[in-house]
């Protein structure tokens, strides 16, 4: 059941579409407290708390506190707060069970057990506020009332579920041949190929720079020949600059965010000085989408929203501001105080919270300032573009995923995990934050496998792309300056080949529970404890992960392990696929064990009476044999079944009941 | 056996105090490149390497790459390369088995398998380095070789192994007081509160704030009637101040490190603009040396040395550049690359390395440019203490430990772990560390509990003094403007006085050990490895640790875990100290398990036939009694017994015979 209760005057999220009435009576479970601007809940010993989506630490969200500020920050330690979204659902599980979705577009805080080990506590900037309190049967089943109520999810082309790589630093036509070239010769499977900022002319959106991919139409056409398809990166801010169509449109009609005076609010992102498309605002947004039209035209199928918290260098003002304060300096004996002072003015220009003070929306009439409505702009320029793709493209699925977003933008579009590193702690946590995604409608989600800032390594590189096998994005991405880390920059091509190959085997399996995960509302990836509610152990897992009904997974992530401690909650059949292309399987019986897992090994669990389809090796999502499948079995009992969703990966009429097909087995053999 | 292998004219360290011959064959195992000064050796499948003291990532530190550059940067994120420290010690394990120490003041890397995963690689700045190959039976055996050659590591008073409080932030006695006071009220044991930068008259080493601290013989003997150690930090850079003493006579005396024109070369630290007494000078370092009697003088007994990689915020010179080039900055569009070089030129204001080649040392007599020995600084200036202590107070221990050191710096003092964070993984870091220090001759060691940078949880930090409690330094410390971390700022009062009240049941067992470790040229911590070098799952082990002879340690470094998993590599009896007194035992079969560790429980495992004096409560060191011990026991054979050290804990005869005594059970009872 949900309940909805609301505070002040709430503004427009667009997440919940169809709203449930408001609740006359008092908000269970928590303290209000309307001065503090908080809700308060006592949290038994063991409670847990699953959810906020896209964040930092664990599967369990307890001991720490998080805040809802989407944020362009890259690294990503322990001490932070934030990442890029804003996701502000959540369950307990305790001693008490509910769900609680805080809908507001604002800075908001969630206190869990950080301030005092048995208190939640949410703190918002402002007291307008829509509250959904959910209970059910236990967390599936709130989690599944929560996704029908914001709605289906985003579903990609089947293209999408290939590997792409990817590299801030792809200059020219010719550096994404060489990427593509390495691949095919090596017969390591490969999908796709992102384009980084280098496409565009001086970081400009919806331009492309002529000296290094002068003829894009025919390049574009060139790599889907190879099944290669190239997905360009779009920025939020929108260079000024004279004679510049897509400045000189919105400009002119009055398209941009603008200062409390009026005039429009320049800030600097990748080309200096720029501007913000207000993505608050209907006439705005549609235009904005339509720019995608220039690259669709030129036969492009995806793209990647980047920039989009959004994120700001510094701006005019505050550039200026520190400028003034700098000449103050000189000639002084900078101390502790003020020499700290003066690297934190420098350093703080950026993504600094003053400045999203300083500009403001159009919400069709109403304007309001940017920090009241900050977690909405990511996903309002992700609308933008799915809407946009409705009216261009209506019968053809297009890749979008976003850096920033807020639940409700998950129908429009995935997401990546951040600007990660080639931290072993990443690998971690892009385990951790699949089922919190997937809670929060994200399913269309994955890390940039390898790290993105940082220096890679070999060993890290293989057991990244181990797990990320498993998820829906599987992309290998690095920023410009970092080691290289295309998959054949390294010694161990076998190995590369073989984890990369198996992802192709996978995907019937891997599309067929995305599609079912998708339509049905549910969590592709689930942490133990959900399917598992009355084991202790399960419970306490942070590091496993169930996927679909079938499979467990239990990746290495740490460096030189050559094994793992697992839990098996129940009697599992461990499969272990080697590198030289055999299978094992062994039956393990339920408990804490350890099992060894060489560099190259991937090993997955099966739960009883599953089946597993498995398609013959592949180098492209295009040549997947869908039909002739092998099948993975575990018969514990008198049958085992799988409930096979496939389709054309690309027309969207989803809901065909011809696209699932039972597949059965009553023995092993 | 050690062999050393010279190249070069080499700078003299002081690192080995009684040198062997030179070898006058080729340097075994290595491919020597002397174009490249570059050492390579091509390590097998299963090789482990283990050492280089205080460093990233794990104790097998294969899989990264390494540098010796003593460096103060307060994000110890997994990309780094180098912290405050410069061990250039290791042992390679495996198909072969050796020991290698490179004597070399310069920045030297180590590539460990992380260009190509099987080769290790050494590459120094210059080719002047000795370098020393240790064969023996096997690692133990090797350590204690080196260990033998690098000379005794260095005893602190007993008081020194109670429980300190740090915080920077005391800034007066008032704030002194309180703080033992709330530790006294509460039955909290404590020994020691840490002076951070507060305690001084702006930042200048060897005075006092007259108005925070007005009367501090009296305060420090007041102190000491409570059984409480004050405990004041030295900073590495002298302020410039006309009048100012200190920087007076080192500038008339001409102590201070000068620049290539013979002026003395001004860096900026805390106080602003400072310079630094050259340390690799005989009489600059003797007349810092004598300083410290300031302090001696007023009842003072221990001190930390920090600053001393030496850490830079600026120079004079370079802030001039930079303010100069901000100046062409202005009124220009910052794309991405000038505002990065931009901001990367503030940010890059701090430890320069250009500023480390802008001074110069007189090596008595010998003019060197920093760079060349910068690993020596922090050394020095700890060895300028050290040595002035013998001369000051021959007859009592001085509480000493610094940030950065090399390698001969552990016979002057120990060391703190550097300037960590409130992070689960720099607990595990902590970990991860001691046996790497052990090695390198650093036993009187430990992390800033709860961790110096960001803020604590109270989860966290009850769980990193469960692990704490067993290392020679035992400290909270943490930052100005994090979250205050006395253990009586939380909850849980109970819970940290059992915890810390068991750190002094454990004294004179963790004394004993460090004595006989310091005094036979032992580890006190070491890998399981080491100890079952034939086991496959003890060398993969990276979080358990053996102590002493008696002890493996398996702590809890996860947020809201309430267990883990334990390797046992032979039958061990775990030990449980709970919150409520009692104290439960359980024999443990060999092999892998996991085991249940609520939140104040503190469990260790105790090897077959060994015994752990146990003393009874005590509220400090002073109080202890070492005569009436509790025996724990696990006589799984004929007998068990333990080798006791004992000693007044403050003179200096530490071999006299009578400090040993066997205690011995053949039963349980």
């Amino acid at each position: 059941m949900i309940s909805r209760y609301t505070y002040g005057s709430c503004i427009e999220t667009g997440a919940v579409p169809e709203k449930p009435e408001i609740e006359a009576g008092a908000l269970p479970f928590f303290v209000v407290d309307e001065e503090q601007m908080t809700l308060t809940y006592r949290m038994a010993e063991h409670d847990r708390v699953y959810g906020l989506g896209e964040n930092l630490r664990g599967i369990n969200k307890r001991g720490w506190i998080y805040e809802s500020k989407c944020t362009d920050d890259p690294n990503h330690m322990e001490e932070k707060r934030s990442l890029y979204a804003a996701h502000n659902f959540f369950v307990v599980d305790g001693s008490e069970t509910f769900g609680v979705f805080v809908d507001y577009p604002g800075i908001v805080s969630f206190d869990i057990g950080y301030t005092k080990m048995e208190e939640l506590k949410i703190q918002a900037s402002d007291w307008n506020l829509d509250v959904y309190v959910i209970t059910g049967m236990d967390v599936k089943d709130i989690v599944k009332q929560f996704r029908k109520m914001i709605g289906r999810s985003y579903i990609p082309p089947l293209w999408a579920f290939g590997y792409g790589q990817s590299r801030w630093g792809y200059r020219s036509e010719d550096d994404v041949r060489e990427v593509v070239k390495a691949y095919r010769d090596l017969q390591i499977p490969l999908d796709s190929v992102y384009l980084d900022i280098d496409y565009m002319e001086r970081y400009k959106d919806f331009t492309l720079n002529q000296e290094t991919f002068p003829d894009f139409p025919d390049f574009v056409e060139e790599m889907k020949k190879e099944n290669i398809h190239l997905v360009p990166i779009i920025d939020a801010g929108v260079k000024e600059e004279k004679g510049y169509p897509v400045y000189e449109e919105g400009i002119e009609k009055g398209y941009f965010c603008k200062k409390e005076d009026g005039t429009p609010f320049v800030a600097a992102v990748w080309p200096g000085r720029a501007l913000f498309p207000d993505m608050l605002n209907t006439e705005a947004r549609n235009w904005f989408g339509d720019q995608y039209r220039f690259l669709l035209d030129q036969g492009i199928e995806g793209f990647w929203n980047d920039m989009n918290e959004p994120s700001i260098f510094y701006t005019e003002d505050s550039l200026k501001a520190v400028m003034e304060k700098i000449d103050t300096y000189k000639g002084k004996n900078l101390d502790l105080d003020s020499f700290s002072e003066f690297q934190g003015l420098v350093g703080g220009l950026s993504n600094n919270p003053e400045d999203y003070k300083a500009f403001y929306h159009d919400m069709d009439g109403v304007r309001v300032r940017h920090d009241r409505v900050h977690n909405l702009f990511g996903y309002n320029m992700t609308k933008a573009a799915g809407e946009a793709f409705e009216r261009l493209e209506p019968d053809k699925r297009i890749l979008m995923f976003s850096r920033s977003s807020y639940i409700g933008m998950h129908r429009y579009g995935g997401i990546w995990q951040g600007d990660n590193k080639s931290w072993w702690s990443h690998l971690l946590l892009n385990i951790k934050m699949m089922p919190s995604l997937n809670m929060c409608g994200f399913l269309y989600t994955g890390a940039d496998l390898g790290g993105f800032g940082a220096d890679t390594t070999e060993e890290l590189l293989m057991r990244w792309l181990e797990f990320g096998i498993f998820t829906p994005l599987m992309r290998n991405h690095s920023a410009a300056g970092t080691r290289e880390q295309e998959v054949y920059r390294f010694g161990n091509t076998a190995g590369f080949r073989h984890v990369i190959g198996l992802r192709y085997r996978l995907i019937p399996y891997l599309y067929s529970e995305y599609m079912k995960a998708a339509l049905r509302g549910e969590m592709m990836f689930r942490p133990l404890a959900f399917d598992y509610p009355d084991d202790k152990y399960a419970a306490q897992v942070e590091d496993q992960l169930l996927l679909g009904n079938e499979l467990m997974l239990a990746p290495v992530y740490e460096q030189n392990a050559r094994g793992r401690y697992v839990y098996l909650p129940e009697t599992m059949k461990m499969v272990r696929f080697k590198e030289d292309g055999t299978m094992e399987t062994e039956i393990r019986p339920a408990g804490h064990q350890y099992i060894d897992v060489e560099l190259t090994d991937v090993v997955f669990f099966m739960r009883p009476d599953t089946l597993i389809p498995l398609a013959k090796p592949a180098q492209c999502t295009q040549d997947i044999d869908f039909e002739h499948l092998e099948l993975l079995k575990f018969v514990q009992n008198e049958m085992a079944s799988y409930e096979y969703y496939h389709d054309d990966g690309y027309s969207k009429d989803y809901e065909n009941p011809e696209h699932l097909s039972l597949l059965f087995s009553t023995t092993e053999e």
